[in-house]
């Protein structure tokens, strides 16, 4: 299939808005409500370090393609070699893996990426062609120059986004250096919150789990030789955290189950783990459902808001795996229980004031039938923006329709971007906004809803919503 | 979030049609066409003493707010706590109550729930505000004047909806006194059928199951201290049933399982849950499936037209559930499978002459992939309407064209409200109308239908299925 | 529900695209673009021989009642029985069968079927009416006629629809005489692929498994006895297949699990397979698996391309199976898996060069959830379209939102048509292709791709995808 050349990139001001007219004219009034309303980014995988160090970006591949497995998982799907897009492979040309991506731009016809790349190559770079193997060179070299500007700097795109805060990820034992370096530096007029996630020391079938619960110890100073120095430690680090600033904490999980142990159980499970001995795959659930239960507990003490991410079969593919290592775009979702798995949580912490929990899923036949629900009736449950492979149009427009009539909006928790990619941040909160603003031209269209209350919809689940659930 | 004062309410008279004009202008046609048919509603919660004694709502709170699970689980979940909403709680001020509501007027915002109480506001009390904080007592005043006036009494409000038959839900050892008053009332003009529920006595999990179980004796005149009594007292009262003008039959259970047991193995599970003795979960599961093929047989036999309602996990939060008792908003979905579990009974009885099943979910994932294929091949076996979670806009739209293009319009059974809230069942009707009409619209629009015959499939989905399918 | 007389059947030009007019604009353009491409089916169950023979179709029972479970299965929904349909039934009067269509044609309001059938009569046998009771003798009478005309033969239709390749369904042991007939006669310039399709030979739980292993060993020449020489025959036979012009293989299986055994485990199956001694389901659930990894094997050897259709229990319906036999409308669909039981054949083979794995699937909601992710991943892997109960307009539109936007257009196959009615190919494809340029229109519309690229997309999804990767 070739591809045409120099086809034009421009992105249209009505993007993603219903075509109907009636449903154009309110979604484009409602749009303009809210998007000039600054970015609640509460949760990603930015590294705090970039706006620490507020370096130039190197080039266009190691910017927008290498680290974001969208695209490369996208491109490896097609043939091409996961090495020759420089995953794992610092040898990698810039320029050649910028060509593949130029040369198989039609793959992302029709794909979230696609919009957000023409989003970022168009405001921030002035690229005006659609890519192509045509123009691969060209637009590497316009790419490359731009990020030398500063006005391109990591901090300056931080403002010109209109971020008002960004949440990073990070481990119980990081130290949070640049975060504080950031909050001590003067010249730095925005706001970065760690997030508390302790994958790492709450799964007892991870290789690295004996490695990582003596870096928790020296993190805490508390040893963690048993169960009891163990939960001391989290809970230290969550006054860590806490301390700088963090307001959430999250946990990616393969089932979302939360019965908890008795305490020798977990003890007991606990110190294989410890010591580095093998724990059987029922073991190793049973854990982290004990410690989700036992993480909930925790954030009814300090008040972190708790996200959970469960559904996701890590690292599918072995080879790829062991070859080029984790988020290399070989996860894939399975389907997902909630409604029974949630309930020993919900039952002993769903009404706890002060406890808020947001539950995200990419298996979306979950949507109507339980996590709706269930966030319609528990106080504490928010349901999580559509995540991963769903934070995409049709999916993010199917979802409002599975949640809203049984959750309604306001037990959602506003849009999380969950990137890897600084440059895609504000592309994909404004694709966002203007899917929420087609949906509820939808009910104004079909006049379920008034525009005045549409509006201050929009505007609540753009701002209002994600600052108040997440706590930033 | 504040909310806004005194916005119009004012229902459009297009509402929840398709907003593009050259469907819209189709679907106002069907609507036309059907809007004016009697409303048969087969499928309900409404208590026959209500129409019996014929007395006064009391309260805007006790009638709008308190019955209605739908409307106390969102505010629930919003942290509002039960009893100040008058579950559980006849001390609560109905005002107060009635405040509650109308403070938090934006939570309803794209639910089923706003749509239903908008149009009984506007249409039976002349409200024309949207609730707010502002405007609550005055709201209140009026709706409580209003109540007063004789052509809100249940009778009256009877007619005024157009209603040709209502049927209730009733237990096997109801004595049906309300629908005989009824019947044997020169004065009242409609019908109310009863229908046969036996849940209360075909699941031994249940801690009044022993109970129940005298009551079938008393009620029936026949020993049920064998299984082979518990049998002829259930034969007898559905024949009591059939004679007090019933037609249907309801089972409510978790999962979707027929398959029947050795009569030794049944007559030994009835024994225990008989003398009040535990059983197993296993037995539980067992002897519920056991009873779905006895009472499928039963039909069979007696011509009443069996509803099955699978899938939901009652009482999710049991803290709540011991305090406020059930249907308090706390039932929760969980994935139901059909293709299975239906087999032993479907392959029994699926062709049997005269033989109806109607089977319901809250699970859309079976919708294409289970209950039209099933429907769309045994005669017996008809697709129910939306329930629940799923009897709203999005979802009803979601359903149609789910199933329809493997089982047709003719294997649906037609809308059944299935509401606690008599005042709604006129609203309720009037959605399912507008969307069938939406639905149909859209297959004129694109050429897939002439409007001569969409305009005959709306007339039948609205009374010529439910009266045909349900036998009323 | 009477049905009306003599309305008009005209497929009006625009069927099936957006009412929308700025959408339908753009669609009405792209299908312009695509209209008139050949069809390519690489995947169906017609009969080589019906080309070979070229004799004209009977009379229209048996060519568009009898034979086509889509409506057989409607019409019993009904409680039409099935031999009177002609179901294994040579007595039945076709002109009898014609009329209970006829009488029953609102069944198929809304389904496809209704679509396919209405351009079958309008566009083949110049049928200007909608069947009715009224008109059936007469619309009989017509097609009759019409029949008899060497235009309406089989490879006069073969090139009327613009076929460029058509592959039909094969045993292993089938000699294909038919496909080699038609090589060999200069006379005819088509092409029909034959498709390998061992599941007769591959599932030990079958009846009829060790009369088909004497088969295999029959047209192999190679004695199938032993495990070894059952795989050598199958190798064998495949290369007989590759020398009559297939590029394919076919694989049904209720469950998708791909996991190996041990080649002793795998032998020991299989002797008691050969042997006719009955094997646990849990031995025929792991031999199946097993063989679809094998299956895999060898079509990296040898370059066919692996097809895998799961998700069906068959013969649902025992007594209607035991009268009527196989494929008579009572399959039904289960919930299936593919994150985990794919990982066994997709760890081992997912990136080999040259193997091809389509998978599709009648449980749509794998769609997004595991299928579109698994081949936005694996280079060997596409999306299949959707089969069965789902190759219909709003279930089509689904499957294109559900994939796309993870995996792209380009991991996708291509429409396959799958069918039983010869006369039904060309009116499946136009429905398919209308519904790619519907779904490409609202990404034109909403601007989230140009015009051009939509225009290009949608001729390689009509055409160029289907070759590519099928290898016809």
């Amino acid at each position: 299939m070739p591809q045409p050349n120099a086809l034009p990139l421009a992105p249209h001001p009505d993007r993603l808005l219903p075509s109907e007219p009636s449903r154009r004219a309110v979604a484009r009034r409602l749009l303009a409500h809210v998007a000039d309303l600054p970015l609640v980014s509460p949760h990603g995988h930015i590294d705090a370090g970039i706006l620490a160090r507020d370096e130039a970006f190197p080039d266009p591949a190691a910017l927008l393609v290498t680290p974001d497995h969208y695209v490369t998982r996208m491109l490896y799907s097609a043939g091409v070699p996961l090495d020759r897009l420089g995953v794992r492979n610092p040898d990698a040309d810039p320029r050649e893996i910028w060509r593949l991506l130029c040369a198989h731009w039609h793959l992302f016809r029709g794909t979230p990426s696609r919009l957000w790349l023409e989003s970022e190559l168009h405001d921030l770079f002035g690229v005006r062609e659609q890519p192509s193997a045509g123009n691969a060179d060209a637009l590497y070299d316009r790419i490359t120059a731009a990020l030398a500007e500063p006005e391109l700097r990591p901090r300056a795109l931080y403002h010109r986004f209109n971020l008002e805060v960004l949440a990073t990820t990070d481990n119980p034992w990081d130290d949070l250096a640049d975060h504080r370096a950031l909050a001590d530096d003067p010249s730095w007029k925005g706001r970065v919150a760690p997030t508390f996630r302790p994958d790492g020391v709450t799964d007892p079938e991870r290789p690295d789990i004996a490695a990582n619960l003596r870096l928790l110890a020296e993190a805490s100073g508390i040893d963690t030789a048993d169960y009891a120095g163990y939960l001391a430690a989290l809970r230290d680090r969550r006054r860590h955290f806490l301390a700088h600033g963090a307001s959430c904490t999250d946990h990616g999980v393969e089932a979302a189950g939360t019965a908890p142990l008795e305490a020798s159980a977990a003890a007991e499970i606990y110190g294989k783990a410890y010591r580095g001995e093998p724990v059987t795959a029922a073991e190793g659930e049973a854990f982290r459902a004990h410690m989700l239960f036992e993480s909930a507990r925790m954030s009814v003490e300090d008040g972190l808001v708790m996200q959970l991410h469960p559904g996701v079969r890590r690292n599918h593919h072995r080879a790829v795996f062991e070859e080029f290592g984790p988020d290399t775009g070989c996860d894939i979702p399975v389907a997902t229980e909630y409604t029974r798995a949630l309930q020993p949580l919900l039952n002993a912490f769903g009404r706890e004031p002060g406890f808020t929990f947001v539950v995200f899923t990419v298996d979306e036949t979950s949507f109507s039938r339980e996590i709706a629900p269930l966030a319609g009736h528990y106080p504490a449950m928010k349901v999580g923006a559509p995540w991963w492979f769903l934070d995409a149009p049709e999916a993010i427009l199917r979802w409002r329709a599975a949640v809203t009539e049984t959750a309604g909006f306001y037990n959602t928790a506003g849009f999380v971007d969950d990137t890897r990619a600084f440059c895609s941040i504000a592309a994909r909160h404004d694709v966002a906004r203007r899917l929420d603003c087609a949906y509820l031209s939808g009910l104004v269209a079909e006049h379920r809803l008034s525009e005045e209350e549409a509006a201050q919809t929009a505007a609540d689940l753009a701002h209002t919503l994600p600052k108040q659930v997440f706590r930033v």
